[in-house]
């Protein structure tokens, strides 16, 4: 039995159906939006520079937690200290998970641990709600171009852990994480993470810095070797760097007309190479187009 | 609203539940299998091998012609020619991309084209079954390892586009894939791709040594310039090498009570770390144990 011969031929071919680069390319102005520089990190590694975008929609109090760790240029000079194979790439204080707690860099004014925000009320939160069916929960969708799942049975609802999207680790106990060491997946989204632990973030560009880089050989993946951690160079906010040089950064937005067609442009795909439409599409196979130019500095 | 308030605690640390590694761990010797040494190809990289079963239930076609090729020592000297982030690493001949025929390594007595194996007859199939949604079709599981989608409406079942799923890559008409370009899924699950081109096995072991290259700069992820391609110093087949030597490899059963039970380890974490339990796992979520055990060369 071949797929081809119930495939609906034709369709694909025809020029009023836009795939989805046509879509995004032939979208107005309007269908983009400017994050707010206040939540916008730029995490400079060797290879290059990694794109996150806060949530505090999601998770006010780590954001602001995170904002206070990187005004007080925390991340700078520490690493990427594990990257598990299918999973996630995690970066903080090497010395976390040693047993000399006094090499230990001092979080300075941020909060040492943080009441757990896995969820936030589904009361008055606008999902762009997919259609589709979800393997974890009874509602799926967008909001301001994170990936959400909710359940209106509990009113909860969530950031999904889907590929790019970055949490803060914790430890055994649900308010032990603080925002100091985060993760971001780089996998097969591990959505049983979901109301377990706080996402905080988002990679808006970049991902594949975190995920290309060599998987380490100790226990999940943490680094058993020093030699093995990534330094980070800085961290530090769009909203610190100097007006003139900062870059332009747009993100689509998933409240419109173009986000409706983009998103079907993926559950049914218009490229003539497709012969099956598959009429599905999972909330993590869906990317939020983003565009960032970088301003030349003046010299 | 905070997940943990209506978590489920207590149970994940009552001793007589069993982790995932405790179940794999405690398994019987007849809860693992030996794939067949005619199936497994033995990639070798300059960073190491990559395992991989062939899937002749499901590609009979392709993996017959898979193995004449690789009789033929057609791969070894040939390389990993594109990297697309969150999607795949493909492998193959790196004059297929460009425009002189004349350097294209021959095929010798493999055919140059094939009917497409999208997809088999889900007759005296025996899937054993998940119980959990999925996004993309009526029916999910597993046969002999292979991750599995079917709908019994159309009587069809294929190997679903999971992290690991080896597939060969075709042009725009559905019969010119042949086995001599291969591909890997090295992201989210590209469950579009399903019912669309043939999977034909999948990696065993050693799939970070394709997640971890470096993403091509080209279009979707081709390499750009010749010296980013990755050259596969051979394929070999398990069946073709000394017995003496050849390494034991033993693949988790996907017919027992163990698995049935790491199944719902994976449903419903057991580590105590786990405050919520998803109640759900997605088909490609799940990681079927292997185990090689490579013996030392005699001297």
């Amino acid at each position: 039995v071949h797929a081809q011969a119930s495939a609906p031929a034709g369709a694909a071919s025809a020029p009023h159906v836009r795939t989805t680069a046509d879509i995004v390319d032939g979208a107005p102005a309007s269908a983009w939006r400017r994050p707010d520089p206040n939540d916008v990190l730029a995490m400079t590694l060797p290879a290059g520079v990694v794109w996150i975008e806060l949530a505090p929609r999601f998770a006010p109090r780590h954001a602001a937690n995170i904002r206070t760790l990187v005004a007080q240029h925390y991340f700078d000079g520490l690493a990427v200290l594990r990257v598990q194979d299918n999973f996630v790439a995690q970066w903080g204080d090497p010395a976390a998970n040693g047993d000399d707690a006094s090499r230990l860099r001092p979080l300075g004014a941020a909060a040492a641990g943080l009441q757990p925000e896995f969820a936030i009320s589904d009361r008055g939160l606008k999902i762009t709600r997919l259609k589709d069916r979800d393997v974890w929960a009874p509602v799926t969708g967008f909001v301001d171009g994170f990936p959400v799942a909710a359940d209106p049975r509990t009113h909860r609802a969530w950031i999904a852990h889907c590929y790019g999207t970055v949490g803060a680790g914790r430890g055994n106990t649900v308010d032990s994480g603080n925002g100091a060491e985060l993760y971001a997946v780089i996998g097969q989204s591990p959505r049983g993470l979901d109301l377990n632990i706080t996402p905080v973030a988002r990679v808006l560009q970049g991902m594949e810095l975190l995920s290309s880089l060599p998987r380490g050989g100790g226990a999940m993946g943490f680094h058993d070797k020093p030699e093995q951690d990534v330094p980070i160079t800085r961290i530090e906010r769009l909203a610190d760097m100097p007006e003139a040089t900062r870059p332009d950064i747009r993100v689509f937005r998933t409240d419109t007309p173009q986000w409706d067609e983009l998103v079907e442009s993926r559950r049914n795909r218009r490229d003539a190479w497709y012969v099956h439409k598959a009429g599905a599409i999972d909330l993590c196979n869906i990317t939020v187009p983003v565009r960032i130019a970088v301003k030349p500095a003046a010299n």
